[in-house]
Formats: C-alpha cells, sequence, structure tokens
C-alpha cells in the first residue's frame, strides 16, 4: 500500500535538484497524513546532497523542516484530525524502548533514530524521503502539534534551527542572570539569539562579519563582537556562561573557551567537518567543557513549539518558489541567506 | 626577616639537581613553618625543570607535595603548634576575596594563585621555592592538617596527584552505579583507581601498557582494557559515564569520547603539550563533553586528606634519598616509576 507523489530532489551526488515522483507508505493504524504547506532548507539538506558525511543514498529528497495541514488519520490515532496543522521535524522514528527513548531523548536512540530522510525506511524499504513534496506520512507519536500564534512558514526552520539550539540552551541552563555567547548568526544562530534573551540571558554575539554586528542587535542580542578585534575579544574573557557554537566552518574554539567563566562550555551544534583543535590548558584553567548537542527529543520539540508561540519567536525567513530552489542551495552554500530559505509547496505544480 | 636553610634545585634549565641554600621567610603572625619530612616528584616539576610550558625562573626549587611536622607557628595562628604534622601543596596564597575564591576554587584565583614553587613571591620577592628543602612556611589558611591514619610519605603525593583526581571525581559525581574510566596509570591515574573505587563507582581502566593490565586489577580496577586492542574497545562504547585521562603524552581522545554514555565527560587532568583533534560527531553524538579539571582548592585538598584516610589510601612510592634525585628525574621522563617517587628529606644534609 503506497500513494505516488511529487518531490523534489536529486537522482546523483552534484546534480541539480528536479521534480520527480516518490512513493509515501499508505496510512498505517497510528500514522499521521499531512499536505505539506513548508519546509524549511537547512545546512545538513546541503550536507546530504553533497554526501559530505559519505552516507548519502539516491535519489534523495532533502527536507526536515515541515510543516503541513493533516489529511488523513490512522483509525488508532487519538491526538491529530484532518484540517491540524502540524509538523515533522528530523526525527520519524525510534524504537521507543532504549535507555534514551526512555529518557525523550529519541535523536540518541541506540537502535538508529529514523530520520526524515536519506534513513533506512522501515516499511517501503530503500531510504526515507524528505520535506521537499506535497505530502509527508509519519506515526503520530512524532509528529508535532503546531501552537495556532506561530506563521507557518517562518516557524518551519524551528524544526530543525529551533530545537537543534532551544535544546542545550535548556539543557544548560540558560536563563535571567547567565551571559550567553552565540558565536555565527546564521540559520541558528539568528534563533539562539531570540530564545536566549527570551530565556532571559544576557545576550552576547560573536561574529566575524562587521556586517552583521548591527543585525545581531536587531536580532535582540544585547551585545555583538567582532572576533576578529582581538581588544573586542579581550574584554569578555572569563565573563561568559555558555557559548553556543552555531559555526559549521573551520574556526578557532580556544579563543572562545578563553571567555568562559569557570565551568562554562562551548557546545557545538555546527558540524565542522575537520577535527578541531584543543589546547589542554584552555579546558584545564576554569574547569571548562567543549561539549556537543544534536538536535533535541520529540517531547521538547514540542516545547520548544510553545515556547516559541508563547514569546513570538519564528526564523527570520526568505520564502522561495519550487522553481528557486537550485538558486536557493547556491546562495546558502555562500552564505547569502537571511536567515533560512523556506519552500512554499503550493509551488510545486 | 629571613631564614637560610639548604634545598635542592638547579640553577638553570636542562642543569642537573644540585645542592645549594635558599632564603625562607621569617615567620608572620598568621604563617605556620614546619621541618619538611617527604616531598613527592611530580611530572609537573619535571615539566617547569625543563621549561616545558616557558614560564621558568632559575634558580628554581621544585616541589609541591609536601608533608612536615610544624617547628613554629605565628601569633595568630589557632589551627596548628608546633609537633602536628602538617601538609603543602600546589597552592600557597590566593586573594581570598574573588569569586573564585569564595567558592573555594582558589586554583581559578582571579588575581593568580601562588603557586609553591617557580611563582611570584610576595615577602621575599622573586619566586617561591617549592619542598624540596629542609623548611617551608606557608600562610596558616593555605596549610592542610595530616590526618594521624595516614603514612606521611606515602601519603606525600595526594597533595598534587591525589587533589588532581580526586576534584574531577567529585565534580563529576562519581559514585555507586557509575562507570569511571581511568585512563592511563601513573602518579595520577593509580590514585584514581583506589579512590574512584573507595567511591563506589565501577572502575574500568585502559592502558596501552599489556604489564600494567595486571597492575590495575592489583590496584582495585574491576576492569582493565588494554586500549590498543579495538575489540576490547568496542566492548565499552556508549558505556562509561565518566573518563579521568589522566595521559600528558599526546593521544586519541576521540576513541575515548565514543566509550561515553550519553551526557558523559571526558575530562583532562593531564597536560599533552600539543593541540588535541577532536571531531565534532563525537561530542555531537551523545551529547558528549571534553573537559579538564585543575588540581582543587584548599578545603577539598583537607576533604580529599580525610577521605584518603578513611579509606587507607595512598600513593605506591619510591621513597629515595637526596643522592637519587637526578636519577629519579631520568626515570621519571622514562616513565619508569611505580608510581611516585617520594623524596626522604632527612636524607637532605
Amino acid at each position: 500500500m503506497f500513494k505516488t507523489i511529487k518531490a523534489i530532489g536529486t537522482d546523483a551526488v552534484a546534480n541539480p535538484l528536479t521534480t520527480f515522483r516518490i512513493k509515501r507508505r499508505g496510512l498505517q493504524d497510528d500514522d499521521v497524513e499531512m499536505d505539506i504547506l513548508y519546509c524549511g532548507i537547512c545546512y545538513s539538506d546541503l550536507h546530504q546532497l553533497k554526501n559530505d558525511f559519505g552516507a548519502a543514498h539516491y535519489p534523495m529528497v532533502p527536507g526536515h523542516e515541515i510543516v503541513g495541514r493533516v489529511i488523513a488519520v490512522g483509525r488508532a490515532v487519538t491526538q491529530f484530525q484532518p484540517g491540524d496543522y502540524a509538523a515533522v521535524g528530523c526525527i520519524v522514528d525510534a524504537c521507543g524502548e532504549c535507555p534514551a527513548c526512555r529518557r525523550d531523548l529519541e535523536q540518541f536512540c541506540e537502535s538508529g533514530t529514523t530520520l526524515s530522510f536519506n534513513s533506512p525506511d522501515k516499511h517501503l524499504g530503500g531510504m526515507t524521503y524528505g520535506g521537499f513534496a506535497q505530502t509527508y506520512v509519519c506515526r503520530e507519536k512524532y509528529t508535532l502539534k503546531m501552537p495556532a500564534a506561530l506563521d507557518l512558514a517562518s516557524a518551519a526552520p524551528l524544526l530543525c534551527a529551533g530545537i537543534t539550539v532551544y535544546s542545550p540552551l535548556k539543557h544548560w541552563q540558560v536563563g535571567a542572570g547567565k551571559v550567553v555567547g552565540i558565536l555565527g548568526i546564521g540559520g541558528l544562530g539568528h534563533v539562539a539569539i531570540k530564545m536566549a534573551k527570551a530565556m532571559g540571558a544576557h545576550v552576547v554575539v560573536f561574529t566575524t562579519s562587521e556586517a552583521k554586528v548591527a543585525d545581531a542587535t536587531r536580532l535582540g542580542a544585547h551585545q555583538a563582537v567582532l572576533s576578529t578585534d582581538p581588544q573586542q575579544m579581550k574584554k569578555f574573557a572569563s565573563k561568559v556562561d555558555l557559548i553556543l557554537d552555531t559555526v559549521s566552518a573551520k574556526h578557532d574554539v580556544n579563543a572562545y573557551l578563553n571567555l568562559l567563566k569557570i565551568d562554562g562550555s562551548v557546545v557545538l551544534v555546527g558540524l565542522p567537518p575537520e577535527p578541531i583543535e584543543i589546547g589542554a590548558f584552555n579546558l584545564v584553567k576554569g574547569r571548562r567543557s567543549f561539549s556537543g548537542s544534536n538536535i533535541g527529543g520529540i517531547a521538547e520539540t514540542q516545547e520548544m513549539l510553545e515556547f516559541c508561540a508563547e514569546h513570538g519567536i519564528t526564523a527570520d525567513i526568505e520564502l522561495i518558489s519550487a522553481i528557486q530552489v537550485n538558486d536557493a542551495f547556491s546562495r546558502l552554500e555562500q552564505g547569502d541567506v537571511k536567515y533560512r530559505f523556506v519552500l512554499d509547496m503550493s509551488t510545486l505544480q
């Protein structure tokens, strides 16, 4: 049992994206089927399209920041009904039983998390296809409710960029009285500024781009530091509780470790492809940590959506139509987006 | 006001140690003066003698694991009297007022901790001289009480090696139900095995030396893993809560990050001179941390001594006389010591 639907993807590494038809499984008892309204474009879509992590399968349909309207539900589904706005993020299945899943950390499922695309498909075989498509079918347990207060298009990036920064901000207890550094203003960083501010922290942005200093303040940062200026950097030595490092390119983490207070952490949420060099003294001084965080679990993603609705937080987006998708990926690769492309799926004809 | 006393030190980098006379300050109101009975020999003494950190001053008298008998006290001293056994570790002064000092973390004093040797001397000018000497004079606040149950010679290494591993084991909440990895069996690692076991943890030692596998068990480890054997390593993937990394030589930390459970930490207490390469995925997977820890504060050092007295923990030592000191440093450099040299100061004539 399956349906064929229209999707945007590629049949081989380095080939441009095009439109083709894919299969979606027929509705299971615990499934939610949605028409996709919007899908964000994340740098990890680009990584996968280019096979940067060496684990890409083709044909590939990217997209994991999916917002839609429910069109059908399986007979065991209780929390959704046709017409509801719903969302799917990175995670579409997990074992539900391992210690990680029992702690609502499905992103670390010991049996392997099923991701919304390029992940083994338990139902149809082959690999999962993502949200650059007309519809998505997802188990109820992994489907998110969209709070009414959120603008659907600009909320789409919350499903990956949003939870990726929200989860560590919560885990490392960001709040009033804390000084939080945000390293990099891109898809992740610009949302992190808004969230950390809403949590009550003093937010300091570190950027290599003079042009982005002003933007950081506009986005809500209390201070913005040009990280290429040693004088500006020096002022923050041992002053920051937590630095959220959203940079995926090669960069010097040691300079940021030295900005941390005692017991502070630099938390990496970007994925620089090359190893990162750490000087032992920079950790040992002040009992500092260099840590990582990976998206967030389903319950926390739902909590994040409610938090964003309460505080009026969405991403700053450029809404694009299907025919712009290849251009959008080129621009994304050059860092030319403020700050997230979102694909309007009504333009997929 | 000062006394001249006999000491063992060197007058220039790379010169052998010899005996010469140094000044100790006259007793201030809050000072404790002790005859030194034993002084441990730590790898950081060797680092300083060789100027590995580029901050060495000569003449230099090393030694910062000092156990002695009080011979005089200043008139404001209330906790010590002549005849008491006492000790001095790495820290001999700090501002006492900064946020770090107020949290009993004098090792991170914002005004700079005064160390027992090679640190600016506030009283006599020049640099402090360490414990390879007949006497030491230290402020009462930074002088430690030696519990009666401890063997004085084998307890000397607790003053640096002991607190260096005790502090992170406590900070990262090692105890019953936790799996603790100890990376490296040397001066630090062998004490860490004993302490982690006494705290109730399941202790797994990782060593590159087949000869040390048996020794690890003798020292109390529940399991010992030859880290050069990928099959043995694989069994511990995602199984360890905390890994205490006592290795000062270049080594692959990524292999150990991958042994951590969710939220686990590799905590560095060694000081590899070269930068350590960390792969982003190894942190991001499982929200893991690579952290550092640096000795411990005075209150915690006293607590550690009481803990060791209660659990019968001291270092495994080779007691040497003054004329063996150059040979001991040569052997230390080759890793040929089980597991700590202690200098018997009665042999300094």
